[in-house]
């Protein structure tokens, strides 16, 4: 099926999960649209939330997607159930996938989740993942120093490795925690310093990829995968500046990212679509 | 939803995909039928393991199941695509989920897979990880002499570790490969000896552990997990030896199984539901 993939997101983190969809799908054409204007969404209240999500949403309909990829995580809170109820294609959002791959991985039933204040004050993850296995024990920790962080492009070094290190230290008592989801879409970009603060014997999950996974199996499931042979034509829109984009796209992607489109989102009157 | 999640396989093989649903899913009633008088699958024609498919789904759909798992690779490959047209039921199957994770974890591309003879012979494994991405480089092995090894108990030890070591001895060759893929469901009782013999920089995907978290995933989508507060029942059918079977999947599954019903599988005329 030769119809692309929209992927949306407050602003440019989701850029990290359009990126693993294009390494784990690489037939597949991608439409990314970030509402880098009105960015961030966490701290927004739900109602205009969801009106900003359905803007971009009424948008990338009109390109004909075959499935939405909500690849931030406060829209995916407010307004997967949403969009899952009102819409033909299938949705997935950025937090169940993450929570899957995590269920599947720990073995001492005891995950910490990392993400923006809004996001570990939604409860998000710890209801994604009890809904799955009431059982578990989570351990949630905001790390409000991490985004402004990757923004700045201070993923490695002396300066960056403390600011993760003191940032997870709440985290470092709980013993049994053998899994850590990265519940916010910039922070694949400083993985490896996660990794070396937390240790080996924590498994790190990166939403990112799980939401990759799972846009693949469901496009198995629903058998919309793309068989032709024409190569992949990824679109980007920004309702904000669309150099700066360029830039940050050009260097999360890691391929010269151009004619990125500035775009105008119209009202929604209602919430229907 | 309270209706159990059906699993059919050819034999006990089975019992490990049914332990990881039940190890992630743990709301969730499972019904196992393994078809051991008939077991193995894989040297038989085409026609009549899609025969014995259907007579295992037949005996299911009366359980009333919302969902069917076939844990067994020559099924998985003979008849996932008739069952997913014919079922109003989803449809999960071992090989795409254990091909998708490989996909996701390999920064090479380069996957070894390792099966039964049948298996590895029906190139179902290239086949569903090139199907999503071309690109890949896949090294096939059979290992005859792995699935006696699980049955006979003997998962550790000098005499295990030598024949695990003997048998995998042609993939070492691959330096690039970094994902192997368990091709075969009695494999994930030997994974650790599997991982010793290929080191550390070689990761080991799991199918059985793979399935669960693919089939998690469609519940997620279908919106048909149960969420009521009823603990879940196991049931357990088979067309052998049901003391055998008890032996097996109390040891395989780490808790006592009792009360395995033996039964005898009606045969179908047509093809058809």
């Amino acid at each position: 099926m030769n119809q692309p993939i929209g992927v949306i997101d407050s602003g440019v983190g989701g850029l990290t999960v359009a990126s693993e969809l294009m390494r784990q799908l690489p037939k597949e054409s991608i439409i990314y649209l970030g509402d880098t204007e009105r960015c961030p969404y966490g701290p927004r209240p739900k109602e205009e939330v969801v009106q900003y999500t359905w803007e971009m949403v009424n948008f990338l309909l009109e390109k004909n997607i075959k499935m939405l990829v909500i690849a931030c995580n406060t829209a995916t809170a407010y307004t997967l159930h949403i969009l899952r109820e009102q819409l033909d294609i299938p949705v997935v959002g950025v937090i169940q996938p993450g929570a899957r791959a995590a269920i599947a991985n720990t073995r001492t039933y005891n995950i910490g989740v990392i993400g923006t204040e809004g996001t570990i004050a939604s409860e998000a993850y710890p209801a994604s993942l009890r809904h799955i296995n009431a059982g578990i024990t989570v351990h949630g920790l905001a790390c409000p120093r991490f985004v402004p962080l990757v923004e700045r492009g201070l993923i490695s070094g002396e300066e960056a490795y403390q600011i993760v290190e003191e940032s997870l230290e709440p985290l470092k008592q709980h013993k049994q925690m053998d899994t850590l989801i990265l519940g916010c879409t910039h922070y694949p970009m400083i993985r490896e310093l996660v990794q070396e603060v937390m240790g080996s014997t924590v498994a790190i999950i990166s939403s990112g990829e799980e939401t990759a996974r799972e846009v693949s199996t469901i496009l198995g499931f629903k058998k919309t995968f793309y068989t032709g042979d024409k190569a992949a034509e990824h679109q980007f829109y920004t309702t904000g500046d669309p150099i700066i984009f360029e830039q940050i796209a050009s260097r999360w992607l890691e391929q010269k990212i151009e004619a990125v489109n500035k775009i105008q989102l119209t009202q929604v009157k209602s919430m229907e679509k």
